[in-house]
């Protein structure tokens, strides 16, 4: 038995006996052990107490027993920390305030953010979880992606149409672009500090990518993230790249140059996979699928194995987070159609 | 000079001088005449009265001179027709209840609906409509797509993660396929009377096929859009398809058997195209890019053409509906930039 863990065997395209498997957003809203914790504490406090992350980032793995591990946080902690003011109101969502809209409020923002001052509080709760998770379990550290965070930005808040970021995107690309540039730097820096905490493998989320037509994601969304990657290089560790809602653009999503891709339920691993060439994939389970009946997620989560026909490379994940109303037994019926 | 207006030529894949050009929901809230009509009228009021869904309609056919009209209507009046109370609270969207979630919600629902007696209306607008329209301007009839109908009438309105009608889907496919049945029969008739009283084209709207998986999109939403297709062939008017956010699986859309798909701004046409075979064609400017410099809009206008490259079969559409905030001097830009 190779002392690898089943995680990272599979994103270095090793033949496994089976895949391994987590969930994003495993740790946090679907589990009624999060809740009771969050009942007495709000949510960017735990984010910001390493106890309390490293407590939640626990919950799923010591429950399920996930095949990785991956760090409680925001993907817009890192907005804060240049600067902006971030709260989570009651079933709002998240707001960023002021809103990022002009070449002023674009130099407002650090360019050069100190991770250990400004998040040091997330490389303290990576080097807990990792003290405390079985040796056979990763811990994956992650970040927004630049064009992702952006939308945030710049939107103030979650958005429909994303109109103030096209706006800025097509009307003063250069602001947009030194907005990105911040981005890239302030997030090698976090994700570095994460690695030196003792991650074993980063993520980077572009959940908006899908909302750019195929030009726009490969200036805005895509070069961001390849830059963040390859300043990555020299630490060898393995990177994926999850741009949601690209299965028709694989081939530009791929210039990423990360080690591995997420894919979303609209993609179909067969079709997807060549695309993306010799890499390693992860997915791509619809997560709205978990409230079906066991036999039915049983058989969707078969679907997906039969999908990926053994290839040496792949992780079993959900197309997106997990939904806070999954029942556990959910969880545990796609586990056990994996492990047997 | 044929007698055949521009945009059936172009459906017909003729080659044409140059493409003609509509824009979804181009009738309504990017129209300040229609803003002004609609400080008088409720929503509802408005397409339920002729004349003044004629009035709406013929709006923008005036002050821009559009090569296609489609009638002012709803997508979820088919609802209210077949049973459930149907409102649009002021910046809510569309409401529908009680919502359908159980066999015996699906069996109160209209099997039959007499289209004259319940969507008259709709048919007496697009009469009063084609008598006012000039002769080289095609009325476009419409309706929404079984799915994405079926996807408000179980929901009850608009929703993010769509669990309700994914539940339905997965775990009673016999209720979900019996709403689909009806949806399906009552979508014919209502489009059939659309073409009795002048509509020279169809479009079926499935504006959230995007969320389905492969599969459940074959299933749920193509094959029940290309039932009502196929049941319209002896009409003898051309047919679109839209089905939005499903660039990744456009060997799946085609199966609906129309004669044109539109296409949203995630499609690159030059690739699509070839995937969807020997059809016409429809898109696909992102919408909100209407917002950008004038400039950027025709540049990126003439990136669309660019990427047709003179194909005939191309009609020059937005990627998705024209956002209430558009400026009138986008959408002139955009004329301009294609007509010269």
């Amino acid at each position: 038995m190779s002392k690898t863990p089943l995680f990272l065997r599979a994103l270095a395209k090793e033949a496994v006996e089976k895949p391994p498997v987590w969930f994003m957003r495993q740790a946090g809203r679907s589990l009624p052990e999060y809740r009771e914790l969050r009942a007495k504490h709000e949510f960017l406090e735990v984010c910001k107490t390493p106890e309390l992350a490293c407590e939640v980032t626990m919950q799923p793995i010591r429950r399920f027993g996930y095949d990785a591990s991956i760090v409680f946080a925001d993907i817009l902690l890192i907005c804060e920390a240049m600067g902006m003011d971030l709260t989570f109101g009651k079933g709002m969502g998240p707001q960023l305030s002021p809103p990022i809209r002009t070449k002023e409020d674009v130099a407002r923002l650090a360019s050069k953010v100190d991770p250990e001052e400004k998040l040091g509080y997330v490389g303290k709760a990576c080097e807990a979880i990792v003290a405390e998770l079985p040796s056979s379990v990763p811990l994956i550290g992650f970040a927004g992606a630049p064009f992702t965070v952006a939308c945030y930005m710049v939107e103030g808040a979650g958005s429909k149409h994303f109109l103030e970021i096209k706006k800025m995107m097509n009307g003063a690309p250069e602001i947009f672009s030194a907005l990105l540039d911040k981005l890239v730097d302030n997030t090698i820096d976090y994700l570095r500090m994460q690695v030196a905490a003792g991650c074993r493998a980063v993520q980077i989320f572009d959940t908006w990518a899908g909302e750019l037509s195929p030009m726009d994601l490969e200036r805005f969304a895509v070069e961001p993230a390849r830059r963040i990657l390859h300043a990555l290089a020299d630490l060898n560790v393995p990177t994926i790249y999850f741009a949601r809602g690209c299965a028709a653009s694989l081939d530009i999503v791929k210039k990423a140059g990360a080690d591995a891709y997420g894919l979303d339920w609209r993609a179909r691993i067969d079709q997807a996979w060549p695309q993306l060439g010799d890499v390693a994939i992860q997915g791509n389970l619809d997560p709205a699928c978990l409230h079906a009946p066991l036999s039915v997620i049983k058989e969707k989560t078969r679907r997906v194995l039969d999908e990926v026909k053994g290839k040496p490379g792949h992780i079993f994940n959900l197309g997106h987070g997990i939904l806070p109303s999954t029942p556990i037994a959910s969880v545990e019926a796609v586990l056990e159609e994996i492990r047997g």
